[in-house]
């Protein structure tokens, strides 16, 4: 390697998997607890497990499908390159195993942090939250070590005319691998979103609605379903998501880089840039860990100081370490690219507290929709869909101002012109980069959240003392807010990192006219040389321009997608919870012990009813979402595919954020009401608040991500099949 | 002028007039009923009135406050054309015009038709749908008038150097009308919506819920507020909309066809063209209203039918004079663009009878929400999003298919080259007009349905005996359907007016850069002069291409604002409704007569009280649609416009298909289980069902159709403000 720095980027990721190891072990060695804890936590973990196995088998038979379509296409069809099929496997794979260990994780450390949280709150604060670090820092590290093997590999294997080629088509085989993840990342969010989903409202219309027992109750046959959908949605799913986010940002970046410095002495500079940044936020994130701590008897305000002095300790430390790191690189415009960085943590921190600001009962806009449940459910529901619709501008707003920003930054200019739009779209990918360079610790204070959500079931069905439930809950509490900041990265990060993989896509295109043996391009009547043209003659050359309606066309199949996406799922949901209802229902009816306590529900059966239908309803969404790339850049070209793009990621995001923060306060706005507001519980403003909670249970849970996921899928699948594209496509 | 068969234009303008006057005088002389119809239309129409000046009063202030911007536009800066701040106030004060004559009529007809209806059903439907025939024809009457009363002036008074150009800025002159058009239509529209759902649901809260007394009583206070909700937003507002869609599709087809045949001698025809065709089509209407007649003793299925056949008639019939047309005009490629008129016909029909699957319960998605209503609120809401959000593919589909084939038939190749592109644009064009060249008669079956309702309404208080009600439900449910595709018109063909307008605004700016002085444009290093540039040319020169992230964050913002906008309607519906049910719950309080039938509500102080509300809460969202793509000209300049209005047109688009589907499929999945399905009227499926239906109200009445306005409105302020945007733009 001829830059000794790229180094840092292996041994950081060794010593990120190292932390989680330590992490893991230390929460193995808290006591499990009671028998009847022990035996809850066993049945969520098995439930767990076999959703897994089951996903993975499924998961496993749809890359085995792929895979081979890709080998055909490197090796029959010669349009692509001979890397992508072997590079989407690794991808997915490594995606799979982050999922895995996190899930581990979270089963386990449910009963134990619940046992803690009996010790006392603090206690279970660090238990759990050292849970969450383990996901964290198993996502980044394993993304890191991916990405470093295949650098070294490819550096070793790629053979090129120059070494500014090499580079490119280096960085640009290695987004292939974000396929794989996005594609892995895609059955996790959707299947687990439906999953937990159809458990919930199962559970809760049978259970709390129909039989009256209160939630997390052990003698609803669908509460471990219940509880095994809180890890696989959100601890799996949501790991698997940023880990996508987390290579694709930093491989688009790297890519950008190559291509804006192509032929200058600083391109591999400014390639390892984003692997380093990424680097050495993962160790000040390992810090930004232990600087969590909480004295004996803190109370909910210091709990959520200790959790912000750890992700503000290592954002301030990666704003200066980053400094040091660029201009170690040596990088023209080191300043500017700094400013970059500093934009996308500053975006990344606004949307977060946004989201807060629009699902915190803390505020307005939900105190609001509290108020309007004193009308009933149906003035809940518009005022959450209006307060949610609103919500929308400010997170787009942010990336916008974000986007010019680290454009203008990193191009030096405000001109925006052709000759810097190399750099300008660099510096977008570097602003996603620095807004996700510490994830180590915002997944864990994400992950956290759902393991003391479990450990509350888990001390609920036990039967732990009330006292240790208040605790569960203030911890939970806790992670509802946490788990809003982590939206707002995870759905602003993913905005940004689109915006770079779209620039990637011409580079891709390059690759794929070089595989047809073209070696320009037509401009203007002119022909340019391939390795001259910029990303300004490709646009002319392929006409992707507004008043082309192919690009006007794929805008619109773009903005239906993300709808028809979210419709498909929203009903998976409602008929996957209609089995569950109707099993809950028979257990009820057969099993006339269970009510009384003498019998156990058969818990299995549930895990497995919502397995099968999680697996079922994900074939057809995840089957749209990677044809349709295809179907466009077959029937409507270049053009057609970067219009679709462009209108699933304005659309898909703007749909996004309304559905995750209606769905958000409407969950906080019931909360509010349960706290004493309006008449609180039992009052028919509560029932009709819990009406809304359900509508946007698979808002925020299931729909709502699973966007962030197409959006990121359909623009690696343009990527992947750029070369089909452009050999295929018939208008 | 040059071609006399442009004398077609307003001699069928003042046809339809006339016949619009006669129909108008024909139902006058049905008799009123008894003198509790009369006394109730009376109080309806009084609220209609009042509020129809209301609303005029505060149109009026923006109107004069805009008129005078425009003029220091034009006067003080020289950024646009001198015509502009009277074509402005022209379109505006005829759309008003329209609006004022559909409202008088359709609230003179709903007792009429009660009567008539009390008499037999055929008699009932005669005067019910001939009164929707009256706004039908006043609004294509007045749309022609307009449009010729401003081509013979601008003949008359324009002098350019060529007759091409003369022709080019004419066309683009009258283009600004629209704008006028637009934004009358949105506060008709906007603030119809808000005042009718406000009206509604508070109507229904505390009157069905609280009072527990039926729908339409007349001891609700809030009834008649209902009743003119019904007029000012289903009938002025709709007719509103459709006047804008109608002349926008009209005019931009005009100037699209100067642009494309300039320089050759078939320009005027090619402006002629759609022109002629809708104002043929305006004939056909007249003839196919005509042909609506229904034996005595029909049923529902012969009534559906009698419309069927009058719009069936008017629709073969102008394919096929529409082919004689385009060879009298000896038009190149006629038969190509014939291809397109019956493209865009057949793309209306197909939307709507997609609109009718979603939303009817004769088919299966409404079926299915209602099935879901046995499990309670909250399923039949999930399931009513998802299966909305799915509808939004149909339609989608329907545009890209029809704009792909209009195009490619009328630029007579597949290859989609820059050389054909004006053809292939005036095709998009054309076929809008097609779609709507029989709006004469498919507005009619559109009116039709509220005027029915409320002569419903009219019975029910008047105390007709219940075989009437029954009577003007069966109306009421045909008019159900008929608004149904009515709105799939309204949808399909703003979005390819939309399509059209976009490349007006191309035309626009090179008129902008005239009025600068400025005689070429950089394309690439070469200066090409301004009267050779084609469309892709100003793509090139203003880089409107998918890299530059001007152009993305553009489409960022479109997306955002569709959203946005209906967040601000939504809760606006929400404030109004609470202001309502105070209202009502005070009468209640302090009236105690009402409830025992002694005192009579003040209805009076209901509609003011929604009147008030619909005005102030509809003052920011128009003020933000008009500002907006004004501050985004200024900010990110021409390519930053053109992605604002790609992404709000495809975002917009699919947002109002799945609100107005997913409202409509919610009103019918509870007609469904009255008719005595899952348990039928009373049960809890039944109460679920209605939750769901109130939700859908500002979903289909206010929020979804207002879209249509705000994409048109935005397309229309960049075009009337493009000189600005050239002259002033800072990035």
């Amino acid at each position: 390697m001829d830059n000794l720095l790229f180094w840092i980027v292996p041994a950081s990721s060794i010593i990120a998997l190292f932390f989680a190891y330590y992490f893991y072990h230390q929460m193995m060695g808290e006591s499990e607890g009671t028998d009847d804890m022990k035996r809850i936590a066993y049945h969520v973990r098995c439930g767990a497990i076999a959703y897994l196995k089951q996903q993975y088998k499924i998961v496993l038979c749809v890359f085995i499908v792929i895979t081979a379509l890709f080998a055909w296409l490197s090796y029959g069809l010669h349009v692509q390159n001979n890397w992508v099929w072997f590079a989407f496997l690794t991808g997915g794979f490594f995606s799979g195993l982050a999922g895995f260990f996190g899930m581990k994780t979270a089963t386990a450390a449910s009963s134990r942090a619940a046992y803690a949280a009996n010790q006392s709150l603090d206690h279970g604060l660090r238990v759990a939250f050292r849970s969450g670090a383990v996901m964290g820092l198993v996502v980044v590290g394993l993304g890191l070590l991916d990405i470093s093997l295949w650098f070294i590999t490819l550096n070793y294997f790629v053979d090129s005319a120059t070494e500014s080629e090499k580079l490119i088509l280096i960085t640009t085989t290695m987004l292939t691998f974000g396929m794989g993840a996005s594609l892995q990342a895609l059955f996790a969010r959707v299947g687990g979103g439906i999953f937990t989903k159809a458990a919930d409202v199962g559970a809760d219309l049978v259970g709390k609605v129909e039989a009256g027992i209160p939630e997390d109750d052990p003698r609803n046959p669908a509460t471990i379903a219940d509880n095994v959908g809180d890890n696989v949605g959100d601890v799996a799913g949501m790991g698997a998501d940023l880990y996508e986010s987390y290579c694709g940002s930093i491989l688009a970046t790297a890519a950008l880089g190559a291509a804006a410095f192509a032929n200058t002495d600083k391109q591999l500079e400014a390639v390892l840039a984003p692997m380093l940044i990424a680097s050495v936020g993962t160790i000040l994130s390992i810090l930004g860990i232990f600087a969590v701590r909480v004295k004996e008897g803190a109370g909910m305000r210091q709990l959520m100081g200790a959790l912000s002095k750890g992700v503000n300790i290592s954002g301030v430390l990666i704003v200066v370490l980053s400094y040091f790191i660029l201009n170690m690189l040596e990088l023209p415009n080191a300043l500017g690219i700094w400013g970059a960085i500093i934009v996308g943590l500053i975006t990344g921190i606004f949307i977060g507290k946004a989201t807060e600001y629009y699902t915190s009962h803390a505020y307005k806009p939900t105190q609001r929709i509290a108020d309007q449940a004193k009308t009933g459910p149906a003035t809940v529901i518009i005022s959450g869909m209006g307060e949610g619709m609103n919500s929308v501008c400010a997170p787009v707003l942010a990336v916008v101002v974000g986007t010019i920003l680290a454009y203008g930054f990193a191009s030096g200019s405000w001109s925006f012109e052709a000759s810097s739009m190399g750099m300008g779209l660099y510096g977008i990918g570097i602003a996603a980069v620095g807004m996700l360079s510490t994830l180590g610790i915002t997944l864990a204070t994400d992950a956290y959240g759902p393991i003391a959500d479990n450990a509350g079931g888990n001390a609920e069905m036990s039967g732990l003392p009330p006292e240790v439930r208040r605790r569960t809950d203030a911890l939970d509490a806790l992670g509802n807010t946490t788990a809003a900041t982590g939206k707002g990265f995870a759905i602003g990060s993913a905005a940004l990192t689109a915006l770079a993989l779209l620039a990637s896509y011409v580079e891709e295109l390059k690759i794929g006219l070089h595989h047809q043996n073209q070696d320009s391009i037509i401009v203007a009547g002119q022909s340019i040389p391939l390795n001259q043209a910029n990303l300004v003659d490709f646009m002319t050359a392929y006409q992707v321009h507004l008043m082309n309606p192919k690009v006007l066309l794929g805008v619109f199949i773009g903005a239906m997608m993300a709808f028809f996406f979210c419709g498909l799922t929203m009903n998976a949901v409602g008929r996957a919870a209609g089995k569950m209802v109707d099993e809950v229902r028979r257990q009820f009816k057969k099993m006339p012990g269970i009510m009384e306590g003498t019998e156990e529900p058969d818990y299995a059966r549930c895990v497995q009813i919502s397995t099968m239908a999680a697996q079922q309803e994900m074939l057809i969404p995840a089957l749209i979402a990677v044809m349709t790339p295809v179907l466009i850049g077959l029937l409507l070209g270049v053009p057609g595919v970067m219009g679709l793009l462009a209108g699933a990621l304005a659309a898909g995001f703007a749909l996004a954020v309304f559905m995750a923060n209606s769905g958000g306060a409407w969950d906080n706005a019931k909360k509010f009401i349960e706290e004493g507001h309006m008449g609180g519980k039992g009052s028919d403003a509560h029932k009709a608040a819990v009406i809304g909670d359900t509508v946007g249970d698979p808002f925020k849970d299931t729909s709502g991500p699973s966007l962030n996921i197409l959006i990121k899928l359909m623009t690696m699948v343009s990527i992947v099949t750029a070369g089909v594209t452009i050999s295929y496509s018939i208008l």
